[in-house]
């Protein structure tokens, strides 16, 4: 995986994909699948998700506020809803289904080499975590898997039912 | 359009298509293009979103804390770009890009007609927007237009580049 520049990092998040969170808690490293996260700030890049209380990577990021966001495309589909159907209370998620977990440059949480984009993270706001679990991230460093080309991401919409990316269009635009 | 339970909102907006957001102040509606935003609740549905204090809807969604969130299927995405080009300060958007507002429920800000689905939103926090421009919006009320059959949605990926939806896929989720 190489370098991708932090300011580039919206391009990654904006569109909505499902995401991997990965956290790592008393030497143990844990996975979920995550959808409800926002681009909150270009550059230095911030991104909001909301972790449930209910899952258990939920104690993990509030204990050690680091995680990873790893972007898995369409070929990791199955593993993802899969992911996404079990606790790390129970199984060790790499393992089970087969995710490859390698070291990060600064954050315990492992990054997912399977994905094509890896954003290290740490929480700089946890004041909607009572109210919300919603955490503010600032992504520290990013990577890109330049042997991925052109990857497709999906986007879930209830009931595992999943959107994968289809054509590009472009239009004029005057949003960075 | 017909009423949309409240519970399918997050079906709409989990997968991160863009959408606009509408707001009225002093009698005056407008409308902006939105890419930041995510569920943070399903019922009620709770949306967190990032409107730019540089955007002229920002002063309008503080002062009346009323929004519409309207999604706007592919056939609309010329117009969605080119609202997303110009300030509200400048120009009447829906004169200009002949956008259709609707007068809504619940909240003073206009649905929009064209949209195959509009969410009538109030603001219900406000503690990130001096941080972040963050509100934290409740969906009151939800309408869906029947004859748009399975709208495809568009995804920003910065500068102009968007991605329309292409394939479902059903993967076995117990995700709700």
């Amino acid at each position: 995986m190489r370098d991708l520049p932090l300011s580039k990092v919206y391009q990654l998040l904006e569109p909505g994909p499902v995401v991997l969170l990965t956290t790592a808690a008393k030497g143990r490293a844990n996975v979920m699948t995550m959808s409800w996260h926002m681009m909150v700030e270009f550059e230095p890049p911030l991104v909001a998700c909301v972790v449930s209380s209910a899952n258990h990577s939920f104690a993990a990021l509030k204990a050690t506020k680091e995680c990873v966001i790893a972007v898995p495309a369409l070929e990791l589909a199955s593993k993802v809803a899969e992911v996404g159907n079990c606790s790390g209370c129970d199984v060790n998620k790499f393992e089970t289904f087969g995710l490859t977990p390698t070291p990060a440059g600064r954050v315990a949480a492992p990054l997912i080499a399977d994905c094509f984009a890896n954003l290290e993270c740490k929480v700089v706001d946890t004041r909607l975590v009572r109210s919300y679990n919603l955490f503010i991230l600032e992504v520290l460093k990013a990577w890109s898997d330049p042997a991925q080309k052109q990857p497709k991401t999906i986007h879930h919409h209830g009931y595992g039912r999943f959107v994968v990316d289809g054509e590009t269009i472009k239009l004029k635009s005057k949003m960075r």
